[in-house]
């Protein structure tokens, strides 16, 4: 894995200066620079602005050029070229000159966290503005103030790419990470990065039952304007997990599905618990998941994070940096969601072959030969993926039931089939 | 509700001295006065002793005139006329002179709480008795005794009253409280002022789904006779609760029905948890709950109480008074009955008029303009209520999922069903 | 039950020094002893080594007769002699003079109970060896030691005895009790002697819903080979107990059948509970519950202990001996089997004949007459009985809503039975 902790990181560095929104060319140069990254070719679609998409319409393109605020001395004391977030994303070109009174309704701080900037947005109402740190406030001076919003909002595109891996199968598993956050790492830098190499790992299996899809898209309006064309694909999902905020904070953290009992609830309750971390019932605020789970396609899309958005102080702040987001949780996030993929590809419900009394594993070279000692997990699993494979009860079930990984019970099912003693 | 406190208080003040018993006088001074307190016309019912009641007769009727005891010095050590209480109910006449040996099996004390008079009654064995404080026994002296029972034991009526606002449909909601006991302030006038005031704000409203029917009947063959004489009404009843000890104690205690999980039971919940009430399972001991729960009705009947019967130790002694019964707790079990019944009128299963993925709330001034920060409680209600109105999913059961007030699901789904995006 | 208790003594006492296994003379006396102190004649089976039961085969008979390590000087420093865990059960015989060097592999300790003489088998592997403390192992000396293991082991016959007491119907409730451990007292002697005297207090009463079946027969083989011999009586067994490690160690521990929701689940979850025993989930891991459970066969057999298996610090050691059992263990287990026992026999849905209301319990002689104290366990016995028996909820069903004990339930039907107020 130290392979992949690297490549995850080179991503975050790549991707951490441009400035993404949910339209315009920092997406582009996102989706651009991870083409060159994924196992298959992603296919980009550009959707013209004023598009409709279900209740909603595909936006202005907006870009960002230029943007600061100096004082009197011409000394910019905000300055959109030093960090990404000191603009508010989607704010409408502005220049001229402001007292201190006109221009104060315009800033954005955080009284609580004077350090830090924070991320906002406007992208459904026309305004503009900037975000500081409170210490920058305090030290902004009387004015008055040179203005410059040099942006540019006007009829364009909307961007997003996806990329497929195809299965044994056309039943879909769909991955689906946000594109449209700036300079922020742990939202969403992280969970594209994980995307990318679950991707490539999956691209170097022999054998895939499902097709896999991995969505790239700006959040809400990017995730509808896929759902609202690719109704074909849309029928085929089976399960699919949002990713995001996955390389920093706490523990690992799965929300369910609006359902809340779906096969992905089950694989990723089995996953996440095992590695001591949490499951929440699914609310209809986040991300993407609000989108695939709504009733319309009610897809099985649960989400993968470590400690959700707007728990943990960094949250939507200059301190989501590329310190904050660390190789060991990246990577713990990363075998986590190849576990719930591994849950969905092998799970099954056998038949015992053998099925009145235990049969004699001993004889087999399958059990220890000194009576009276402690059976081995081996042991265990191969007893009860006996004991339950009734044709109905999967192996996920039984390892539930017996509270061992699920590994273990696949490995005792496969080792029981080559003897003979279990059959699909 | 400060007039409803008012209200309530006098209620409680204008009962609390009259002797009532499951038959008799006290009853019906009781019935005539709060008559004039309810908004709609009271029915009473006057039913004749020896009527067959399922399995009971009616008892004959019980007057209580005098009663007391006497020293040889003529002095009454213990007299009915200082306290309802101190007249075993159901006494018959006694006239004589007795022993203190004589006289002790008829005497009744609380060792462990020697200020108190206990409550006794002695319904269905001919007898009769006096309460006493244990420390009025210490005092009694050596006897010989004078002791007069003055009372009346013959064939006469059973009285009780009922109370019935119209609705839209005929299906009802039973709300009912026993009028048996004597000078206990929480058990019952406490129940009987609530429910007054519970009628009083149901009259007030100009739409009611349902109809009201308050009885105000004795414990158990008062309510038992209101059941033989009305075959009709019974079928009609949809939910109902018994209301008793609602002034004194602790918090709310709900009790549920025999079934345990009726549309009243999960009404309450929702009220009764969120106000920090307790819930507990249905068991066949307690008041008029276990006669319209009876396998024979099985009327889906709660019962709403604040401390229960037994649990507190002013429970059926002479501290139950007027001071035990507060204004605040009065006032809250009136507004959490009113809660309950809000659930049942309002309750409903809604569909999402605009089902692929989440509506554009902002553009219809429903969501804040500010990217990037906190959603309001209006705001998430709405969002629950979209997220899971698939046509069968009620809004008490979205308020449950989304730990919500079950008002501002009620608000949310106005409000979208308002702006086009929520239908029934 | 103090007979009870000296009859069980007698058992261990008697059982205890004899060398069993799960073939061989060993297990004949066992069984012969047992059959004098059964109630009923025990059917006796011997079935000749090689026969096929399902995927095993019934091994070669074994017989141990002498087995010692002797110094150069000739001192026997371990002997069989001395206790049957001496010996590795199953041992090939073995005569020979050999270094310590060459010895060693053939020895097994407890180093971290040095005292203790551990509990060793071989059946399914040809070899031998010895079992001894780790302190004897400290002092064994240099060697070289002159070794005799002579034992025998060829074609003969594993047995195993049954006892039946027929009851009203020929749906069988089947009790089992290993009898191949050697020289330990909980495992398994105290599971012979609980089943024991349960046959002898069934034996003695005039009436039995169930025919009873108590099985003796080495683990795992042996119940394998009843069940491979007796497919018709496999076919009536409705509820089975497996008996073992009943008098040593802590509180009861019951595990439940594989299915784990079957009556006798239940039976035995209200009974174990009361107690303060413990409830475990089924686990194809332990004794011959894994046989009667195995999917070809689907039986509801739970298993009654004490601290199971593997969680005791004597278990399958010298220290299992007779100290270790106790006298009041060995009763509360035998009372809890009987307690299950009475469940399953009695446990029936009734009908309240008087539905409308409360009957009058007083009148009946059924209810204190004083009004306004508590109630008796027997009253609200009567009253939840009442309430809830709708011709379908069983006694046992109501005793755990009601939190009664199961007796008091059956008690009250009885009494309202004879009252004319429930039915069948």
């Amino acid at each position: 894995m130290g392979d992949a902790a690297g490549r995850m990181r080179e991503i975050l560095e790549e991707l951490y200066p441009l400035c993404r929104s949910i339209t315009g060319d920092g997406v582009r140069a996102t989706l651009e620079r991870l083409a060159d990254r994924l196992p298959a070719a992603m296919e980009r679609s550009e959707v013209p602005s004023g598009t409709q998409v279900f209740d909603w319409t595909v936006n202005d393109e907006w870009q960002a050029r230029e943007a600061w605020i100096a004082r009197p001395d011409g000394r910019r004391v905000v300055d959109f070229a030093d960090h990404t977030l000191h603009l508010v994303n989607y704010s409408t070109p502005f220049r001229g000159r402001l007292t201190r009174q006109q221009l104060l309704p315009h800033l954005h701080t955080l009284p609580d966290q004077p350090d830090l900037i924070p991320y906002r947005t406007t992208y459904y109402h026309r305004d503009w503005g900037f975000c500081l740190s409170h210490r920058q406030l305090a030290e902004l001076g009387d004015g008055p103030f040179e203005v410059c919003v040099d942006t540019g909002l006007a009829p364009g595109h909307l961007s997003y790419g996806e990329v497929v891996l195809p299965g044994e199968t056309t039943d879909e598993v769909l991955l689906s990470a946000h594109v449209c956050h700036p300079s922020l790492a742990n939202d969403n830098l992280s969970g594209i990065a994980v995307a990318s190499e679950v991707m490539r790992a999956l691209a170097a299996r022999d054998h895939r039952r499902y097709t896999y899809r991995l969505i790239l898209a700006p959040g809400t309006i990017g995730s509808l304007t896929w759902l609202s064309r690719n109704a074909d694909a849309v029928r085929r999902v089976r399960h699919g997990l949002v990713l995001t905020g996955l390389g920093g904070g706490g523990p690992l953290v799965y929300k369910r599905t609006r359902h809340g009992a779906r096969p992905i609830d089950r694989a990723a309750a089995h996953v996440v618990r095992r590695r001591g971390g949490e499951q929440r019932d699914y609310s209809p605020y986040g991300y993407d998941e609000r989108q695939y789970n709504a009733l319309g396609f009610d897809l099985a899309v649960g989400r993968l994070s470590r400690t959700p958005h707007g728990e943990y102080p960094e949250y939507h702040t200059s301190a989501d940096d590329l310190d904050f987001v660390t190789d060991d949780q990246l990577v713990e996030s990363l075998d986590a969601v190849l576990g719930i993929l591994d849950v969905l590809e092998h799970d099954a419900a056998y038949t015992n072959l053998s099925p009145c009394g235990e049969p004699q594993l001993g004889s087999r070279g399958l059990y220890p030969t000194m009576g009276g000692t402690a059976a081995t997990e081996a042991v265990m699993a191969m007893l009860w993926t006996l004991a339950y494979s009734d044709g109905s009860t999967t192996l996920l079930q039984i390892a539930e039931r017996a509270d061992l990984p699920f590994e273990a019970l696949h490995r005792a099912a496969r080792d029981l089939c080559d003897a003979g003693l279990l059959g699909r």
